[in-house]
C-alpha cells in the first residue's frame, strides 16, 4: 500500500469507530502482534489512546519493556489473520510468518508496520499508572500514516465470539462535534 | 421497545463494536443527555467501561456529583437525536423534551433509560482517579437491559465532523477470542 504520514490532529477519526485493531511490538529483534478491540480515544492532540491489554498476553511483556508500539488497522479483506492473530500467542510463533503478513520498519518507533494495514500510528507509552489495576495503557501516537486510496475503509468491529460487524455505509449529519 | 434484562456477562460485546452512545444522568430531578464516542471496555464481569467526558460537558459536573449514569445505544434511525444531543447544552435546554425522547425509569440508579435506544445498561462510578488528569471515569454496568427483537442493530460509529459509518453485514470467523 502507498502510505502517506497522516495528520495526528485527525488521528481520532481513525480509532473512534471502534474498529478491531492489530498491536505491534518488537523486542530483541522479535516482532509480535496482538490483536485487540479494548480501545479508547483519551485526548485529540497530541492523540492519546487508552487501551487494555491483558497481563495474560505476551504483548503485555513486551509492551512494558519496551514503552513502544504500533497500532495496526485492518479492513475485512484481512480479516481471517486478524482472527488467526487473536487466536494464538506470540510466545509460541512467528505471527508476520504464520499469517503471511508484512512487517516494515517504522519511523519513530523500533516495532513494525502491518504493511497489509490501511493505517499504522506509532505510538510510545504515555502513562502506566493505570496498568497494575486496569491493565490500561495510555500511548501516545508520535508518527500516522494512511492509505490515501482507502476512503471508505471496511473496518471490523468485534461483537464477541467470532462474529465481527463490517462497516457500513457513511452518513453525512449536520454535527457541531469536532 | 419491549426491553428484557441482558446478562452482565455479554456487555462487553455490546460496546465492544464502538457503537456512538448517548449517556444520560440525573440531577435535582432534571434528566439531561450526552452523545458519547470515547468508551472502551475494561473488564468483562462484572463489566467495567472506561469513558472520557470532557469537564467542559455539562454532564461532567452531574455525573461527578451523583456517581450514576445510564449508557444508552442508539441505532440509525434516531440518528438526528443524537447529533442533536450532541450540538447542545443540557444547561441551556431539557433534551429529552427538545429532541422527542422518552425518559423511563431505571430499575438501580437514578439517572433514566432512553426508551428508544435499543440498550440500555445502568452504571455506577467505580473509579475516579483518572478524572483529574484525564477525564476518565471508571463505569461498573449493574443492571442491563436490550431489545431482543433487534437482532442486527444498526448502531453509527463516529467518523469525525459530522461523518458517521453505519453497522453494515455481520460475519462469523473461528475465532477462539472472547
Amino acid at each position: 500500500m502507498a502510505k502517506r504520514s497522516f495528520p495526528l490532529s485527525k488521528v481520532y477519526g481513525l480509532l473512534e469507530p471502534g474498529p478491531v485493531v492489530m498491536v505491534t511490538t518488537a523486542h530483541h529483534g522479535r516482532p509480535n502482534i496482538m490483536t485487540m478491540s479494548w480501545h479508547t480515544m483519551i485526548d485529540f492532540e497530541p492523540p492519546l489512546v487508552g487501551c487494555v491489554i491483558s497481563n495474560r498476553n505476551y504483548s503485555f511483556r513486551l509492551l512494558k519493556a519496551t514503552k513502544e508500539c504500533v497500532i495496526n488497522i485492518p479492513s475485512v479483506e484481512i480479516a481471517e489473520q486478524v482472527v488467526g492473530c487473536g487466536n494464538t500467542s506470540g510466545a509460541n510463533i512467528d505471527k508476520f510468518e504464520t499469517f503471511g503478513l508484512t512487517p516494515k520498519p517504522a519511523a519513530r518507533v523500533g516495532a513494525p508496520l502491518i504493511e497489509e494495514c490501511f493505517v499504522n500510528l506509532e505510538c510510545r507509552v504515555a502513562d502506566t499508572r493505570m496498568v497494575a489495576r486496569y491493565c490500561l495503557f495510555v500511548l501516545e501516537v508520535i508518527k500516522a500514516w494512511k492509505d490515501p486510496a482507502v476512503k471508505h475503509p471496511r473496518t471490523i468491529h468485534h461483537l464477541g465470539r467470532g462474529s465481527f460487524m463490517v462497516a457500513g455505509e457513511t452518513i453525512k449529519l449536520r454535527s457541531k462535534m469536532k
